[in-house]
């Protein structure tokens, strides 16, 4: 059967391997997230690889034309925030251009729009000092100085990807990095990843022409590279993987069928319109709603405040029932 | 036959009209566009439409996956500063989040990272400056000055599309709000607008599953408004359309044949990998090279600003032939 074939781990992982062809950048970036992990773990920190944004599947190998998932990315960009106030190091394995820890809360801002420049006297000299509209920033001091401080700390390592081919790559990388922390590493796989793709031996060279008629696409689906990452890439790790549906009736079954699947720890199971106030997290025993009070939403409280709250705790059992 | 078909003009305003639901926003932007277009040219100015971002086209009605193309929206935002620079007032009608005129300059910067906060004495309290750091954001004074100039006399309307469907309707609305100032107007059709689309009877109301195996789409060809543009909706207009392809060899060919289709006045035709770099205008009597030498690659002297050089002398012209 096509469904437990795909989740048949050499299968997975040949596969990857032999139709994804691996970016240029994806040594280095491995040798890089290594390098964070055994450092941060050598503190007696936990790290957490983030993954965030969608992913873009070529239809022409010189790409005019994509296949592309929605995601701004701001699950993301805003859960590295609370793992990072929880005490976590992270590796943000994020799309080129999607929301951005801190920054992602002027996102929409347009940057000339809140500053000013106002001459001052230098020595000899006219020149300008160009400042911030506060009320245009809202926060922006405290944001700032987190921002800083994170930065300084060195604990916030940020990967880029922008094709599937890239993300499944750099994923493949970071599990192996972090598979030397065992336990202490978690997943958080909140990317939104195609299932679908154009093989590169099927994919037309040039721009397709629209005066051919009408666009007939044929789409193989993606391995499910969930199966190698739990059962060899990082074996002992904490792995959270994200279900997000349209039809709340069929969310529950399906996150648990992915759990049967893949005997990873738990799914954070959404529906598209209500995914920023109400979320389930299932695992194998247990089933918990988080959603947002009518008073928690007036003071802008976030549900992924929540989210990594509850999975924080659930690593910690987590790393203490594996001694 | 098909190509000669999807030219002729009541079709394809007629199946935009009926395959393509129009937005909410449309009638208050063609609104706004209109009183734009009023009175710059009461004081003498030429309008400009800048269309400029690629196109999404949703794959599912609750839309979880689309098709995209590519575009920063690069192109069509610094056009749109050679254009104010030219004097004309420019509507920007582009894809949300794509680039946007003068602050394109930062793009990619991540704001937190070009800002200081200091400690100020205020009255009774400690607050804070939050200044840039100059070096972080070349020529910020002289950008932020052009910029506010520009927002203070209103030179510059800013319309957003995010589908292809907003974007067709948006374009529409333009054209019928430009067509009272006749050969003062001017299109510049940048954006990169897709060919195919799913029609809405036929889209999938639920995100598609990925467990029913791989996927077969078919798409039809977006009716060509560029006919319906030319003839009906701003027949007096002085029309731009952009032509892009990956393969050098057919490039001016499909851009005379665009021309002979179409009966607009230029093709500014470029190929994917030296698009930066060179361009080809192409006129109905005329094929005019613009290409950037060494010595202005190392002053950064954009392409843009030789096209828009190059179709504002010709505007004139034509403006001078229609009396």
């Amino acid at each position: 059967m096509a469904s437990s074939g795909s989740a048949c781990s050499p299968t997975a992982d040949c596969r990857m391997e032999a139709e994804f062809a691996a970016p240029a950048q994806v040594e280095a970036a491995g040798r890089q997230m290594a390098e964070f992990a055994r450092h941060h773990c050598s503190e007696g920190r936990r790290v957490v690889l983030v993954t965030s944004g969608g992913t873009k599947v070529p239809l022409e190998s010189r790409t005019v034309r994509f296949l592309d998932n929605f995601s701004s990315g701001r699950r993301g960009a805003s859960s590295a925030e609370y793992f990072l106030d929880s005490g976590y190091a992270v590796i943000f394995l994020h799309r080129h251009h999607s929301l951005y820890p801190y920054s992602r809360k002027y996102a929409g801002v347009n940057l000339l729009d809140t500053l000013r420049a106002s001459p001052e006297q230098g020595p000899g000299c006219i020149s300008h000092r160009v400042e911030v509209d506060q009320s245009k920033l809202p926060h922006i001091v405290s944001v700032l100085q987190r921002y800083q401080a994170v930065k300084e700390a060195r604990l916030l390592l940020a990967v880029e990807f922008n094709t599937l081919s890239e993300y499944l790559h750099l994923l493949k990388a970071a599990a192996q990095a972090l598979s030397p922390v065992g336990s202490n590493a978690m997943f958080y796989l909140a990317a939104a990843v195609s299932d679908f793709y154009i093989p590169a031996s099927e994919m037309p060279e040039h721009k397709i022409q629209s005066s051919n008629g009408p666009l007939q696409i044929t789409m193989k689906m993606v391995p499910k590279i969930l199966s190698p990452l739990v059962k060899d890439w990082a074996p002992r790790a904490f792995v959270i993987s994200f279900k997000l549906e349209t039809d709340p009736s069929i969310l529950v079954g399906r996150a648990r069928r992915a759990l049967d699947l893949y005997r990873h720890q738990a799914v954070v199971a959404n529906v598209l319109d209500t995914r920023r106030g109400y979320v389930v997290i299932v695992t194998r025993d247990t089933q918990t709603e988080l959603l947002l009070s009518d008073e928690e939403e007036q003071r802008e409280v976030e549900i992924e405040e929540k989210i990594v709250s509850n999975l924080s705790t659930a690593h910690t059992s987590f790393i203490e029932e594996q001694g």
